[in-house]
């Protein structure tokens, strides 16, 4: 886990990982939301609208933005304010996602970045673009 | 689970669901996406910043959306196409939200809808509010 704190990061800094999404994580997605449209399980209906089989869950692929700011950028000081998303492509479970965060932004006097994020398939395809704004714990005084 | 059609939402049209937010929730979450950070499981550490106890995963309470649109608004059909997430408020394990969606736009071109949706906790406080475009899925021609 990262620790940056915000005099840390300039921007440009970049972070990378890769996560491949699989079944088990529909299922156990599925489990808590209790989101149990067809779309994320029945192939043949993901078929019948154009797809190749059953798909993750946007927000599924959405939550590894969670791992890039609470472990990667900035890591443990992180408290994600808000955050925009935009779903480019399906992500079909077996597929290995690329996960990217860049300080795009810094507000020295609110002290929050904003991080551009973007999700790349094994195609190099973008699945998902985004940002996050985020600003740093900072300890309470007594 | 709700079968909307473009056609059969209004604008001003609401629905809205119960979920109360567990601490095997957050484990099973930590564990999909790697998220150690210690925020959401060290209650010394959370309080140390200001907070009443570890929270949840911002982006765990975010996939109450993916509920939201594929199970109610408009359910099978519905197809994320973005979306944009403001977090007002920690979220604690044990709390019961009420997440809520109403039709706001309708584009006819597109046909697309945008809903803006709210989270509320038990105190009538407002945790998360944002917005999604969604669009609907259509059979493909042979």
């Amino acid at each position: 886990m990262n620790h940056y704190e915000y005099e840390d990061l300039l921007i440009g800094h970049k972070e990378q990982f890769e996560v491949t999404v699989t079944d088990e994580m529909l299922d156990v997605f599925r489990n808590i939301t209790g989101d149990m449209n067809p779309f994320h399980m029945d192939d043949e209906f993901a078929k019948r609208y154009g797809f190749t089989s059953h798909a993750a869950f946007g927000m599924l692929t959405a939550s590894f933005l969670s791992t890039l700011a609470g472990m990667y950028l900035p890591g443990e000081k992180s408290i994600i304010q808000n955050t925009e998303i935009k779903f480019m492509k399906p992500v079909y479970p077996g597929e290995t996602l690329i996960i990217s965060g860049e300080v795009a932004e810094k507000n020295d006097a609110y002290r929050v970045i904003r991080i551009k994020t973007a999700m790349k398939n094994g195609a190099g395809e973008k699945v998902l673009r985004g940002s996050m704004q985020i600003g740093f714990l900072t300890e309470k005084e007594d």
